[in-house]
Formats: C-alpha cells, structure tokens, sequence
C-alpha cells in the first residue's frame, strides 16, 4: 500500500485525549498530521495545512462551530465531544446536505472494546434469564453508575425487550444496606471504586446452568486511539451523519 | 398464546443428553412430548403420535437414518449427533428437496453461550492485535484442547483474516517446558484441568492499554437445554437445512 | 494407614446437608457411619452403635441438647447449626469442663474455600488502601447481603484497623440510584443475583498500580463436605471448644 | 508522628526501579531521599549525607560490595537485585556479625500483592485436590513461564507436601499440541502473552463442588514501591539477613 497519507487536522492537540490523538496519527504510517490547532488558533491553518480529516477533541461548547467549518471547507469531521442535543445535529445534517460527499462521525466512545462489549451484551440479553453490570473505576471518579454502564443497561433492556423477556428473577426481600445496587433500564447496576483501576466493565449473563460474562478494560487513555484512527480512516467512506463507532465496525 | 403444542418425538430419550431433553420438552408449555423412541423401538411410534418435530439425541451412526425417516414421514428434524459427513449431508438434502416445507437442524453444540462467545470471537478478532484462549474442565476429560476450543481459534483466525491482521505479537525465546500452550490455526490455546470444573472457556483479546473478555461457564448439562427447545421451536420456520444453532440466532 | 474407621453418627441425616454429610462419611475409608438419627429418633442408638463422634446437622432448637448429651456420652461433637448464643456456648463449655477429654466444634461455615478466603482477606486488608465485595448468588436468596459477605468486610475492617489505615478513597459525589452498594463495616459490599449461580464471592483489594482479587465459588453443596469431614477427624486433637472451621486449618 | 524522617540513599537512581524509589521516597513524609548515587559516583556522599538505610537497585555484579560498604558504615541496606549465590550471602552474612545491630533485606520480589499470593497459595495448596497457574504477561517477555509462577508452582508443591496430597488429578490421554502447558514440581503452569498486559498471575484450586483463585494484577512498576517503603521502614527492626519480603510482613 503505497497509497498517499491521509492529511489530518487535530483540534485540541494540547488536552488530554488530543496529545494522544497527535502521537497516534504521527505514528501511523497511512495518516499525516498536519495541523494542531489550539485554542484561539486560527482555524483556516487546517485548510491551509491541506487536511482532508478534521479530528475534533476540544469541548462541547466549541464543537460544532468546528463541524460546520469544516464542512464548509470541504472537510470530513471525526468528533469525540460529548454532549449534542437534536438542533445542533439538526445543523449539522444541513450543512451535510449541501456537501453529500462529506462524513462526520460522533463517537462519545472511541473504545472500540466498549463498543463491542456494549453491542455484544445487546445480542446476548434476548437469550438470557437474568443480566447485571458491574463496572469499575479509580476512586477519583466523582459519579456512579458509569456512563458507559447506563448505555450498557439500557442496551441489555433493548435486547431483552426483542426476546420478549419480563423482568430478572430476584428474590430479594431483605436488603436494607441497598447491596443489590442501582436499577437502571431494569438491570441491576454495581458500581466499584478502586485504587490501581483505570475504567472497567463486566457483563454478567445468567441461564440454567451456564454464565456469560463480557468484560472490558480500559488500563490508559491510549487505548481510545484505535478508535480514533478507525473514524480518520473511515469518515470519507461514510458520507452523511454517523453517531456511534459501531456504525463503522464491522459487527455483522 | 394460546395456540396447540408442538408434538415432539424424542430419539434416545435414555442416554444424559435425551432424559434432560424429554425434561425440557415436557416442562415447556408450548411443546408435547408424545413419542420416546429408544433404542430397538419402532420409529413408526413417533408417526403414530402425531409427532411433528423428531429430536435425534441417538449416536452417530443412527442418526442418518432417522432424519430420512422423519423427512419422508413428512417431520422436521433437530439433530444433536456429530460426525455428519458431506455424503450424509448431501442425502438429508436430497431428501429435502422432496419436502421442500420441511427444515433439518444439524448442531454440534445446543450451548447458547458458548456459540454467542464464539461468534462474539470472530466479530472482535479483527480489532485487536492479540488473542489467546484458556479452556477449562474437569479432570477426568481425555483430551486437550477442547473441540470447542479449537473451534473458537479457528473463528478467531478467520476474523484476524477479514481485519488484514497478521500474527500475534510474540516474543518469547525461551519456554523449555511449553508454557505456551497449544497453536491452533496461530493462536494460542491453553487447557486446565480442575476438580470442580464442569466446562468453561475464556477468550483474551489485548490491544494497547486495554483488554476484551468472553467468558462461557457449563456448570450443567441443562445448560444445553434452551438451545435444543430454541430448535425445536424454530425449525418449521427455518426450511432446509441449517447447521449449527447460530442460524437460528438473532446475531445481526 | 489401616487403623480402625472412627465411628461417626449423623444427626439430622434426611436434611440437605445430612443426606451429603452421610453419603461423603459412607465414601471415606477412615470413617464409618454407625448411626443416622432422625427426628424422633432416640439418640441412644449412637450409644448403642459405639459413636465416638456425633455430627449435628439439625436445626437450633435441637443442637444445644444434642450436643450436651453428646458429651456426657463421653462423643466428640461437630456442629454445622448456627445461631448459639452466649449462655448455650456456657453451657457447652461447662460440660466441657467436666470432660476435659472431648471436643467440640460449632462451624457456621464448613466450606474451606470460604474460610481461607476470609482469612487470606484479613491479612491482605491490612497493605491495600481500597477493598471492595462482590457476592454473587442465585436469584432465589431472600437476603443482601450474604452472612458471608458482612462477615468478610468485618475481617477486612480487622485487618485495616491492624495496618492503621483509615477509610477507603471514594471521591462519589453523585450516585442517586444508590450504585455504590451496602457499606458493611466500612467496607463497600455488592450483591449480585445471577440464574445459574449458587453461592460465590469476590474481595478486591486495590493499590496504586496493582490489584489482588481473591475468588470463591461453591458450585454444590457437596463443598462443604471436606469440611465436614475435616471437623470429624480432627476433634478429638482439639478437646475443648472450638468456634470456627478456621481454628482446625493450617493457617500459618 | 513528629518523629524525624528516616535518611535514605538509593543507589542506582537512574534505572526504571530506581527513579521510581527516587519519587517515592521523596513523596514519603517519614523518609528523607538524601543522596542519589548513580554509577561512577563515589559511595562516601551517601555516608556524608548521614543516610540510615541504603537502597540498592543497582545491578547483580555491583550490589554485594554495595551492601559490605554500607555495613561497614552502620548503614542498613534494602536490595532489590537478584543472583546471589551462597557465597555472597556468606560474606553479607559474616559483616552483619560485626554489625549486629543492622539489618539487610534482600528482596526479590517487591509487590507486596505478589508475596501475599505466593504465601496464601502455599496455605491453600494443602486443602485442594487440584491446582494450576495461569501467568499473563506483554508479549515482548521473551521467557515462559515467568520466576514468579515458577516459584508459585514450588509454594503449592510445599503445601501440598505438607498437606499429603500426591499428584493432581488428570486424565489426558491425548494432547498432541501441548495444551496442557509447562509442568513445574507437580504443577501445570499457563502462559499468556496478551497486548496491553503488564505482569499478571492467576492461582486455581479446585475441589468436589468449588474453587478458590487467587489472582495478583501489576497494572505498573509503581505497584513495587509500597514494598521498597515497607523495606526501608522495617529494615532497622529486623537485625540480621532477612531474605525475600514476606519476612517482614505479618503473614500470621
């Protein structure tokens, strides 16, 4: 494969997933990193630069000023913020409308070990009595449950909705330290904090006389980059709006 | 759901597989176990009784035979026997194309999870750069590794195959004891054996700074039984023939 | 080793824990099952069989007297019924006194693995700066958390206290749904509710880098039988009383 | 405690162990780091800068005339270099006569978590008809299985021993693949060589209906610094050669 390197532009290069992202795309031999733009840079240095891919990681409020600069520039947008609500998506599908050949990809998680935990449990909860998740983080982390094990929850109630499954057996009738943790979508949700644990899941499947456990762990930051140059290689391939990295894996 | 049970015939109805089926088959409100066709008894009995689906739970060797007879006796046939060769097949087929309403369901393992781990294992093969496999049992298995076992390493290298990875990372020197297991189709494969244990397999995926888990834990036979009421319960739905329970899966 | 069988009488033999008691004394070479005493049995048909150690498998309201008239017969006893408070363990202890020969063991927990896990927990508790619970049973359990569990995080307390250490790092400020599980002792304690599982536990304890997990899985009753059969071979080397399996287990 | 910090020089403060005990010391409000002697660097600066207790994390060739130099100015001495035959130990063993009042830890292994499991898995060996050692580890360690599982294998060996248990139950007949991985003293030993693992060990015991694991995660080198502190806090009150850890924790 001696095909040209795709140019990439990296917006946020100084935070913490951004440093990472610079060091993977300079890493990667079929990508080129050719601007870093920092806060109160001038945006057209990526086009200048020559990028095709603009890679988003700054913050919500910035976001999608970004999206529709690039499209506007004929650029195709990968973006790891978080927090989206429908009119900004909105806008975003009508820049998209005016450049069909574009692609942007709105990933909250570039894990793609999550990804696949969380499309894997969906698969298995039609076919299963009883689900629970534990998940499990470093001590520092200010919320519980997990993001991550909310999606996984609601993915479980999904899957156990098509396989015209009721509620999980629980007998319980004395528990009055609340052991049996959060309910969330119907699915019981445990949430352990840990010193020395980076952000883990497990998924645990329960049928007469066999489990399924799913479990995924995140040791480092780095193990988002993956993912990240999954969505730079396979934006422009992908025209149109696609919200989740399991749109662009291969999970059939 | 009101609607009639399906009648079913129960080949081999004393060995463990066929006494935990004629269990399942009778507790299940939606079936009728009306025929229990052991050895040296009269196939026409299962005819006679209205069955509609013949589960063949007998040995290899009489297996062929009796799902020809319940094709040409106008009956769907759910088969749990190994050893089925491309003759075989081809003549299960022949006789399919006869009775073209009529659906065969030929399926090494009725073990729902373990066939969801193992797909789950090929689909999460091409995202990461290593993988090995841990298979676990009682004691008193006569070989390693498992047939369930070499399976997963095969769907993992077919999935390796479709990702354009190439082998594992690798570099041990020196292992004069063969620590490192068994390479099947590339991949490492390791077998315990311990008191306690029933059937039990652990596949690893590792990528930079994270890790994927499947695990599948057989602690009982009965375990099985879902997968074969899951037959029955599909093959009228699912003409021709279909080979292994995933078919009959909602994997998509 | 062809010394003479010990004779042993069961008492309480048709219970779920009797019926395994007697089968597993019936296996052993060195033991002999001389008398199964039901309810309404007389118990001097143990006298009579020439039992030199008594297993009491009944129920609390019986186990006090048994025992007493264990002793005064001049038998060993062991005891798997729980619920002895102070002025039944004096009385037990003053019969003791009279006959300074024989001894006595009260387990609640005749399981070794749970008892080593415990254990091994204290020790470990007192070097790790977090330590969490998950138990895992069968979705028919009434109650959560396990009586293992609270007593687990009470050794891990123990064990803290003798390392100076004080709460576990827990920055949680948001958790509505109550995802962070009972606190026991201090110590976070997770239930989990599984088909398919019967009676497990996890201890995780957590270090800056590192993490020790110590796991039991009782997968069948029958687990708790070496036990059993430990406390019958080993009381009359332990004259006196003695509470807890742990207090006959080579622990140093 | 307003007691003064103990003076601490590390030798070798350059290496990877070496820097991180730097930090560690330094981060520690009991300890002192006064001198940091690296190679070439003359040892007199360590006595000048009134150091109690030397660390040495230098290597095998250097750290026995490390550890006769700092005996020989009443410093204690804490050693994480391995390869030290009879001979040198004789030597160390002879100055510590002179200097009775000192104390020399020789440590191999410094995860505390490692030292732990080691110990707990020589108690469980005794009390469990099976066990096997899985070790996991990145895959650039270019020897299986690892020192670690190795000397955990010797520890169950022992306990076993002890507990007169002969050889593991196994009934394999047919493993043409070597699946049954490397057999140390008796003991089946796995190796796995995973992307994104650090230094990982699992311990399985097995009996009728139950199993124990023990299992020790090292996520970073960091994990070994808690075991360096131990070592320089405790060496002055415990005179004499101490050989490996777990001679100064309370195991009992």
């Amino acid at each position: 494969m001696t095909s040209t390197p795709i140019p990439v532009a990296v917006l946020g290069p100084n935070g913490r997933m951004g440093s990472e992202a610079c060091r993977a795309v300079d890493a990667a031999e079929d990508l080129e990193l050719v601007a870093r733009i920092g806060r109160g840079d001038d945006l057209d240095a990526a086009a200048q630069a020559g990028a095709e891919v603009v890679v988003d990681l700054t913050v919500p409020s910035a976001a999608k000023a970004n999206v529709l600069w690039a499209l506007d520039h004929g650029m195709h947008a990968v973006v790891g913020t978080t927090g989206w609500d429908e009119d900004a998506l909105a806008e975003v599908r009508e820049a998209l409308d005016r450049n069909p050949r574009l692609g942007v990809l709105i990933a909250p998680n570039f894990a793609i070990g999550a990804v696949l935990a969380m499309r894997f449990a969906e698969i298995a909860a039609r076919y299963y009595e009883s689900a629970e998740i534990i998940e499990l983080h470093h001590p520092a982390k200010v919320d519980a449950p997990s993001g991550t094990a909310r999606h996984t929850a609601a993915a479980i109630a999904r899957g156990r909705a098509a396989g015209g499954l009721g509620a999980v057996p629980d007998a319980t009738e004395t528990d009055p330290l609340r052991a049996r943790g959060a309910v969330v979508d119907g699915v019981h949700v445990h949430a352990v904090r840990l010193r020395g644990l980076v952000a883990h899941e497990e998924v645990l499947f329960g049928g007469v006389g066999e489990q399924l456990t799913l479990r995924h762990d995140s040791f480092d930051r780095v193990s988002f980059m993956p993912g990240v140059l999954l969505g730079i290689r396979e934006v422009a391939s992908h025209p149109g709006l696609t919200l989740g990295l399991d749109g662009y894996l291969e999970l059939g």
